[in-house]
């Protein structure tokens, strides 16, 4: 904002989201250059629980709710991660599941319909150490923390009651999270959310139009930001959100649950990577990710046409009255300048 | 926050949002009692341009993007609302509209289609005064704002290129707003949005399981908040946000540019009213408020479950990756419960 430079003239344009089925508007007559967007309150700013009184410290396990599991199994003051329950859940364990599928229920009562509050509310305490971000761990360790979610996924599935698991990181406290500490969430879901059934029909609809999967052919050099053996990041063509990222595995694969080993750790790697050059170039901002996979229970119709991705969207912009109204979003960079932006980060230290 | 009493008992729902669609997760355990929610930022204490330089003042109006019009049509330095282009708009009506409807460019190149960005962005600037925010109008002048965002919408209309207009107010900088002066804003897009087609399908689905509009029969004494001669105003039994408020017209009506002098009054005061109470009981805070109206071309056979209303939405809890992930809202707060505090908020002077 401090440059005299005059803005670049370039006109906006509205652009469909094939995965999301809706319409962005990139509007860079709103703004300056890529580089002003970076954030004005950089997350690490932020106040909330400083180490003293952090619940997720090594050594203050024991004001956690329960713990479901750690990493390494049989570790004691030496864990690396911590699968415990939310000490505030917005979803309870312990209510009974819905006894007929939801289908029923919202005919039985249009207008009124409602199931219990059912479902898994889990945090994943990624570190023990206060001071370390996620992506200050090793490529290695992000890898540990991806495969600590797909474990609980698993056991979730198992149960049979859960549709749909939605594992996220909220950071900074503009981002949602209450805990300064490094931590991410998973919950599982009775049903499958509004979001991800439209997110279905969209793929499917792109795929009956080309007989492709259209993450399968979301590659481009143009909105690339690095990639890896098994995968690619790259800012999506109609990105909701300034300097979103999506990373893609490059195999067709449904849920992320499938991820092996080997993949875990490259994905670790690329998602370290990409989450330091979004701090770099924008000054640590607030920012969420969304692991996106299928429903547990996919038939195999829908097979050919969803791909699991991981989003990441760091808060840089105010969403108003009209993308709450419209489901539209107004994006201020233009995606082909936003990935060059993050391509050209050096973060070899 | 502050108080000792022990938050009240109530065992969380996952509630059917039948305008939207949309599953909500009404979780107050995470919370206390409603009175809680008070927002921490009130919108007044944001220093979003100060009065000395504002250009929507009377007297700044040459700093500002060329008038649209103005009423009294007739005023010079005495107007009370001016409709003007927006300075940084984020479509713009100089660009060339597209000359096929977008479902054909859509099959033309799937995953890479755009269109130009086309498309109208007014501001409404309702009151000369720095001062005066929207509630502070008596409810004739409320209603004179309302009526000049039909006048514009009726303009837009006879343009025949634009296909939806959203009239929004971002009130607060958290909600969006960049000038404090009083101000809501009207885009006329070229395409009818995402969340607009989820709506009208969404109250399609209850008209055929039911023969009845949704809206219609959204009137409940538990959720009521307040009531005119022509409008009600409720907490909507699956809100999305704690305290969000629908104002609806009793009579079932397909658009908003449909009102008459006399409902544009009627409506002026319930939203001056329930304006206030929000004020009130939640320590002014930054809200958001949407006209969700019907496309402007509606087929006859639409007509039926198509209903028009206000939705109001105080900014009182982050937006986190849960939601983004899943299109699934957590709402602390039981709409019976954020009714009654509304309810009970004595506005009278």
């Amino acid at each position: 904002m401090s440059s005299t430079e005059s803005p670049p003239s370039r006109t906006g344009e509205i652009r469909h989201d094939a995965v999301f089925d809706r319409w962005v508007l990139i509007s860079p007559a709103r703004s300056r250059r890529p580089s002003d967007f970076k954030s004005r309150s950089p997350a690490s700013s932020s106040n909330t629980n400083p180490k003293p009184s952090c619940a997720f410290c090594a050594g203050h396990e024991r004001e956690c709710a329960p713990e479901i599991f750690r990493l390494p199994p049989a570790s004691t003051t030496d864990w690396k991660i911590r699968v415990i329950e939310n000490l505030y859940p917005a979803l309870s364990r312990d209510a009974e599941p819905s006894p007929s599928p939801v289908d029923g229920l919202l005919a039985a009562a249009p207008g009124r319909c409602a199931v219990t509050g059912f479902g898994f509310h889990d945090v994943v305490i990624e570190t023990p150490d206060h001071s370390v971000r996620l992506p200050d761990l090793s490529l290695a360790e992000v890898g540990e923390v991806l495969l600590a979610h797909k474990q609980r996924i698993l056991q979730l599935a198992r149960l049979g009651s859960i549709k749909y698991v939605q594992v996220f990181k909220n950071y900074g406290a503009s981002a949602g999270a209450s805990m300064a500490h490094s931590h991410s969430q998973i919950m599982g879901l009775p049903l499958v959310p509004p979001l991800v059934s439209t997110r279905l029909d969209s793929m499917k609809k792109f795929y009956d139009m080309t007989g492709k999967c259209c993450l399968c052919e979301a590659w481009s050099e143009d909105i690339l930001v690095s990639e890896t053996a098994h995968f690619f990041a790259i800012v999506p063509f109609a990105a909701s959100y300034p300097f979103e990222v999506w990373i893609v595995p490059r195999d067709h694969t449904n849920h992320f649950h499938e991820i092996d080993n080997e993949k875990a750790v490259d994905l670790g790697g690329l998602l370290k990577l990409v989450l330091q050059k979004l701090s770099k170039q924008l000054n640590d901002p607030p920012y969420n990710f969304m692991i996106q996979t299928a429903p547990l229970a996919l038939s195999s119709s829908c097979a050919h046409y969803t791909h699991w991705f991981l989003q990441i969207i760091p808060h840089l912009s105010v969403i108003g009255g009209f993308e709450i109204g419209t489901g539209c979003f107004i994006n201020p960079v233009f995606p082909e300048d936003a990935a060059m932006v993050l391509r050209e980060a050096d973060c070899s230290k």
